[in-house]
């Protein structure tokens, strides 16, 4: 079994659809990727105690991994560290690391003109105050530093909602942790495209495919109308750096093609 | 209190980052436009017992209304009614209303040339087999029937994946009953934008305001950098026909505009 992974996306904006959550999606496919399965996303408001119990209800799934987005900015509504808190019934304390972090970068922001001096603010030193026993990550690009700490055999990492800092810290801080958790596994996909055959038709040639070939997955997307059929056709599976995944996805997708040619249906490969 | 909601989407695609969750963030505008509060969305796995699990805990936090999208189509990756059968311990069983409603779509599809005859086999039979005790909501737009059912005083539909079917059987049997539930509450919105001043900054800024404006929710959300600002400030409250929400609203945009000049950032009505 490969490693697996929960992530937790915080945030009103997200909930009444302010905002489209291309984080769950952006981390979703970067992790998949590195052969890790996604198991779960959960978007919840920027309340502490729903935070807290979303935090406490993924713990106990046992997922390898979890990453949180949202919530570790200086603002009233940034409240992930309280609701991390608050699950691992720890306090809140400045973190020594991260507040030279937060410092450095003020120190640096007011060499801008007209920006506010560097002096650690109350908002300031709230991005540094973090629940204890946690580990401060570095912020490539932006302020709030990331949080990272183990509970339980689960390692756990906050992230910020800001598109960008959460992939620069993902990227420099999160992957390697990952990387490794994955050892040898990967992902494939490849998708095909099917017209004139209607969906209901194709389930069970799906059917007979999967069964043939019991390490790929196939799922069907329809694009067009069940009347005028226009369907993606997606090939996947995770595979172990052992095996040649590209031969073995080949094959299900070569016999699917041909059942689907059988029955009238006009194959496009690789097209949108 | 006004009426919530839980938002529940399936599909392997949304974990694995293929598709973006477009149909979490249209219902979560929608309702919330409506008056209602959405409390969490969750994304889980095209997988039996996982469906089962994350709706019998969906059921336990007790929302008034859960909406599930995908899963209802005809292939094999398409469980939905088996997990929610699963999670209510209730058998499946073919829907006579769901029935006639697919065998009439299959009526018509068999005037287009080239398509497949009208007989319900096997894979159509499926998209017309429910869970006992739920009843089918036409798909105006598509093929497989919506499901609906009230489990313990929660209300469950289960709508397609594709979005213009999810969005059609909602505007047409989903939103009736959230208007009634809703009664008199409404959602309203305004956003304005602050350059020059660092979100660090403007986080005191905030506190007064809110502070001042008990009704109002301010959610600040950084377009730019902390060294560079441009950040949204998000104003919305969920307000009653009785009451002026755009009155209320505004006095608080005035508030912290000013505040926010006075701390020698620079607004913006409005703009993007």
């Amino acid at each position: 079994m490969g490693a697996d992974i929960e992530i937790v996306c915080i945030g009103n904006e997200l909930l009444i659809g302010k905002v489209l959550n291309t984080n769950a999606s952006w981390l979703g496919k970067y992790t998949t990727n590195l052969g890790i399965s996604v198991k779960r996303v959960t978007i919840c408001s920027d309340d502490i105690q729903e935070i807290a119990s979303v935090i406490r209800e993924t713990l106990n799934r046992k997922p390898q991994f979890i990453i949180t987005t949202g919530g570790l900015g200086p603002t009233y509504d940034d409240k992930s560290l309280q609701g991390i808190a608050k699950a691992l019934d720890r306090k809140l304390q400045i973190n020594a690391e991260a507040f030279k972090m937060v410092q450095e970068k003020y120190a640096e922001y007011s060499k801008t003109p007209n920006l506010e001096a560097c002096e650690m603010s109350a908002a300031r030193v709230k991005m540094a105050t973090l629940p204890e026993g946690t580990t401060a990550l570095p912020n490539p690009v932006g302020t709030a530093p990331g949080v990272y700490f183990s509970f339980e055999g689960v390692v756990v990492v906050a992230l910020p909602g800001v598109p960008k800092e959460m992939e620069a810290i993902f990227e420099a801080s999160v992957v390697p942790l990952l990387r490794q958790a994955s050892g040898e596994m990967g992902f494939y996909e490849e998708s095909i495209y099917a017209d004139n055959i209607m969906e209901s038709v194709l389930a069970p040639l799906i059917d007979i495919v999967m069964h043939d070939n019991p390490f790929v997955y196939i799922k069907s997307h329809p694009r067009g109308r069940e009347s005028k059929p226009h369907i993606e056709l997606h090939f996947s599976m995770l595979w172990k750096s052992s095996e040649n995944p590209k031969q073995i996805l080949n094959k299900a997708i070569s016999q699917l093609a041909d059942l689907i040619e059988k029955n009238r249906g006009k194959i496009f490969q690789k097209t949108k």
